[in-house]
């Protein structure tokens, strides 16, 4: 027998995987959430018929959206996670020992529920003593919490369903009021390829608002294209340099010298960010 | 109605796109050759199953298996193309002012054919003056041509198939043999993420018979993973560095600052071609 999961990824071109097993299936007062056992990438958690993460890929997405913007300010304290709920963005950002506070705030308690259930790579480090884990809009939270974070991740779905408002001017404004004096936030914005517009328009309305704007890229097999960017808005750093080295080798993605590399981006990717 | 063209490229993962029309199905003394007209990435030639080439992603593995390598020569009068039937490796090494001369030599007459008639703005340079056609084994001319080149670019299908001599250390020998003392050579060498034992035992080789071995890497959507890696074996020159800048602005995806970055690797890539 032979069961493949195909995701639609445009309305032209998709992915598709063998599937040895359905761990997992419901609908969540937000959305539809599964988790499969796939040959490729071992289990992969699907919200919406959209692929968010897998064991076997995970760890780029991971890296590249924590330890950016982490390690690009020198003493991160106080730390924002808007969505995550598998717990893999809090996993990355729990290995800096500077980090005093890990509050990670997920519109969808099935979400990190099912990850600590079938992720347990992904979920365990939600029990660590400095995580504070709430269940409640993101945006409503940032816009209460003015100047109290270092370093804000932004690791949402693609912006249709529960994260549309999380790539809006609006909610960026709402994260710069959020920031300390010398913070920067972090947001993914999808696929150079396949979401020119998106990137687009939100780096312009970030650069509108921080006084540093800077786009960076990781390769993801499994998401759309394979190619995934990041768009950073920081009030002082530069988010390009190192400000520390890591303390451990623990990374299978981020080295201190990718930092810097992967904010050189191809020429149609830079093209996209031109006024 | 919906067609779709499913690439399985591992046994457990592949890529599906919406296909508008077959406009060429054959079978060649080679391989199965088809061109498609695909939604997402306008025509796309197939070879044996496997996507080769698409144009809406052509311009990434074209320029970066092309520039990568010329750029790192000071004065590339003499290229060798082994394969590269659709001619967009010679489209790009065509733009380099100082060739004098290029050789491509494709074992599949109906690869070119079939591109000149259904991939025009791949096949255009073809044409150009510089350029000499030889319908032939690709591993036997490079042996019997020492001390020519000054730059070999190795394009080829898939390690199975017509292409499976391409991968082998005595063909890199012969390359070794062909190229001229400050000679270099670059070869694609498949996805990190699935082709990890080719990678390491090609670099292995190239490093074994080139004083300098270095591998890079680029975004292509239409291929298995969405990221590739090129493997460039060098006489003496550093191919890390751009000897010099480019004489036209007409790229989209190479730029002598991309031609640095595209060298420092994910921890994973390079731990793939430690010792």
């Amino acid at each position: 027998m032979s069961i493949w999961f195909t995701e639609k990824q445009t309305p032209n071109v998709g992915i598709t995987c063998k599937v040895n097993a359905t761990l997992h299936v419901e609908q969540t007062p937000f959305q539809h959430l599964s988790i499969l056992e796939t040959e490729q990438f071992g289990r992969m958690l699907v919200l919406d018929g959209m692929v968010m993460t897998t064991s076997g890929d995970e760890f780029v997405y991971h890296e590249m959206i924590a330890h950016v913007p982490l390690f690009a300010h020198p003493n991160p304290q106080q730390v924002l996670i808007i969505g995550g709920g598998d717990g893999g963005t809090l996993r990355e950002v729990a290995k800096h020992p500077a980090v005093q506070r890990i509050v990670m705030v997920e519109i969808d308690a099935r979400v990190v529920e099912t990850s600590r259930q079938f992720l347990p790579e992904l979920s365990s480090a939600l029990d660590d003593a400095r995580a504070e884990i709430r269940y409640e809009d993101g945006i409503v939270y940032a816009a209460q919490h003015p100047n109290q974070f270092d370093v804000i991740l932004v690791d949402s779905t693609e912006p249709i369903g529960p994260a549309a408002g999380l790539f809006s001017r609006d909610f960026y404004q709402s994260v710069f009021a959020a920031l300390k004096p010398d913070g920067l936030f972090c947001a993914q914005t999808e696929s150079p390829f396949f979401n020119r517009d998106l990137i687009r328009r939100s780096y312009r309305d970030i650069a509108d608002i921080f006084p540093i704007a800077r786009l960076y890229l990781g390769s993801i097999p499994t998401y759309p294209s394979g190619l995934w960017s990041f768009t950073i808005g920081s009030k002082q750093l530069d988010p390009v340099k190192p400000q520390r080295l890591p303390e451990s080798q623990g990374f299978r993605y981020y080295t201190p010298e990718l930092h810097q590399a992967c904010f050189t981006l191809p020429k149609f990717v830079s093209d996209l960010l031109l006024p």
